[in-house]
């Protein structure tokens, strides 16, 4: 197995102002790709530090990924520390200069004196370009290893990595990833999720988990000598024991993607639309819709509802079961989905309200206290939750869990 | 300043498992003590590699705090790892196994062989003991260094941290933390924030830069030496430079925070509320404001109106308009801002109508054309902007934009 060190630069990261996503995230491609990972460094804005760590890494590892350190700012080291590291001084690369100065242009704005920096890279490397930011990505090969140097800006280095530096890995490494099965749940915690799946006694799979709420995601390794008909009997195995809890398989075939991806698509098949109502979830399950890439042929309209009167007045809640029941009670959930449902026209609706925190909670309904309701042309499907958590994650954990109502009706998995 | 180096122990944090918050909580401790934290380096569970590791570490940095390899399995090596290195035999500490047993005593339970290995430790060593778990610390001197070793679960690494390691490192080390200053802009890249900046010329005050979409903000950390006075000083005239664009500034007594809370603050020290129509950006911004707890005083409603006919149903946006000029246009924006101003009875009402792409976009409206409206009692303000980047990063900046002219308009900064 061919050795991989990730490095990351920048005060931010060894002053702990930001938590190393980008370190994370590359790991675990690496990883999936069939490098052993096994380093990480992360060093600051300083050049001795960043020299010495990159010809470390050079001497150590076949392939050395960097993150960070190619911005126009003063405390931008990379492309000077490793000039200096492989003796390959910096030279103006005019084809990055006008990509550069082009995206100003396409905004109407001036290009800043400091950006001119960025298009001066180390002698003879590989331009990755960057189609998505000014900061260009470039890789050398030094001491037999292939060394990438990604920016910092996570959208943009993993756009890199994907569509730059990926084929270059591919072309230089003799990789046997074998196949990589992700199976991803909601609505189940990693432990349950554990004790459902039990052991997969094989020499050829390895079993892992990852939780990146709302989901919980159980990845198979098979190493390339497993054949075909036994990866699918082994998947098929542990989704029956997962059970309803699993809404997409990834790695076989199928399209995937998160849950709304999923419940989306499925939508979009049917040709039929959905519409919500949030009110503790507070856009949040829009928004998670309409991230989606084409959402507009399958989401008609969001209505957050936060105030009563805007319960009663945008989606028909009637006063009294207002007053009677109060704003978080079953009663409200079913009208707010049912009357989102008849006002946009659309096949679903969907109703959220809760107590998000962290004020708000009472004895009889405490903070995390939740109602979700879907309803559907033939019936409005109903759940009361008590989640965990601060806001932002009872919050998140409402949004999916509504959502997953929808999928489940549309996968049939109620 | 003396020098910090973390390792971070554990085949999870190699291989993207788990996102290393440890070495970022440690980092951020360590420097706001007043350590210059250097490195950052994570190993997998390599007995080689992690003895290695500790070795480098004890002779380039002044303290060394590891975090990880501490439990009762085969993988755990750290104790191993640091007998090898410093030649300090494993010794069992009875004191030490005499808490583990008693913990599993107290849950009624029996301690499995296993936990017996988490008693032996390196002769001579410092135990940091583990009330809140069955690891214990240890730590050592060597070449001149102070080596912490901590458990990996990070509720156990903290409170050690707290409780045992941190009354030792006040007693080892002259510390002077100095202060941090943070500037919170928004709207401004980050090269023309620096351009506005230019340098600040003072041994004793550093400047570093750093970005969150949809902020980016500069950091000034004083050193203990720079009285008050000049503090205060420094930070009006960097946000004098600045202008408009910064709208917190944190580390001087003010609550600070982010945008959206930053902006929902001012409103609800005026008694003002706000609503939101959203196209484009599909309850982003709503989902931003109600994010922040005790947004229901201030943020009444929220409308995603993806469909035309939901611009028209629940904004009372004129069809005649909408067919004259198109959705995305300035005259629809307007109209989306007073429409959902006037519904909800707020003070303000924001409308966002635009292109998040991939598709939809045209010649003349491209991808990333968003128009921005604020409706205010006294006037409707609106931009129109050309936004980089993918859907989502158009969406995030989109929701940004349209809260930043609500947050100008309030702090009388538009």
């Amino acid at each position: 197995m061919p050795t991989a060190e990730i490095l990351s630069q920048g005060d931010e990261v060894v002053t702990g102002q930001t938590v190393n996503t980008n370190a994370a995230w590359l790991a675990e491609q690496l990883h999936d790709l069939g490098f052993s990972v096994v380093w990480h460094v992360s060093v600051g804005d300083v050049l001795d530090d960043i020299r010495a760590q990159v010809r470390a890494a050079a001497d150590r590892a076949d392939l050395v990924v960097s993150t960070g350190g190619l911005g126009p700012t003063d405390d931008d080291l990379t492309a000077q520390a490793v000039a200096e590291a492989f003796d390959r001084p910096l030279a103006l690369d005019e084809r990055v200069m006008a990509h550069i100065a082009g995206l100003y242009a396409r905004f109407g704005r001036t290009m800043p004196e400091v950006n001119r920096k960025q298009a001066w890279l180390p002698h003879g490397c590989i331009v990755l370009d960057n189609h998505w930011g000014t900061a260009p990505g470039f890789a050398v090969e030094e001491s037999g290893a292939l060394l990438a140097f990604l920016p910092g800006v996570p959208t943009e280095m993993r756009k890199l990595f994907q569509r730059r530096l990926l084929p270059l890995i591919e072309g230089q490494f003799d990789l046997a990833p074998g196949r990589l099965v992700t199976l991803r749940t909601t609505g189940i915690g990693e432990s349950n999720l554990q004790e459902r799946v039990g052991t997969v006694d094989h020499d050829a799979i390895t079993v892992s988990y990852r939780t990146i709420l709302p989901e919980n995601h159980i990845k198979l390794r098979f190493e390339a000598s497993v054949p075909e008909e036994q990866v699918r009997a082994v998947v098929d195995d542990v989704a029956e024991r997962i059970g309803r809890a699993l809404f997409t398989v990834e790695g076989l075939g199928d399209p995937g993607g998160d849950l709304a991806t999923v419940a989306g698509r499925a939508l979009a098949e049917r040709g039929e639309t959905l519409a919500a109502a949030e009110s503790c979830t507070g856009g949040l399950l829009a928004a998670m819709c309409t991230a989606v890439p084409g959402a507009s042929a399958w989401f008609l309209q969001g209505v957050v509802s936060y105030a009563n009167d805007a319960k009663v007045q945008l989606l028909g809640v009637s006063p009294s079961t207002l007053e009677d029941y109060g704003a978080v009670s079953t009663e409200v959930c079913h009208q707010m989905a049912s009357g989102i449902r008849e006002r946009a026209g659309s096949t679903y609706g969907i109703g959220i309200t809760g107590i998000a925190g962290p004020s708000g909670g009472s004895e009889m309904k405490p903070v995390g206290t939740v109602h979700v309701a879907l309803a559907a042309p033939d019936a409005v499907h109903h759940r009361k939750l008590r989640l965990p958590g601060d806001r932002r994650r009872i919050q998140q954990l409402a949004a999916a869990a509504a959502l997953d109502l929808l999928r489940r009706k549309l996968q049939e998995k109620l």
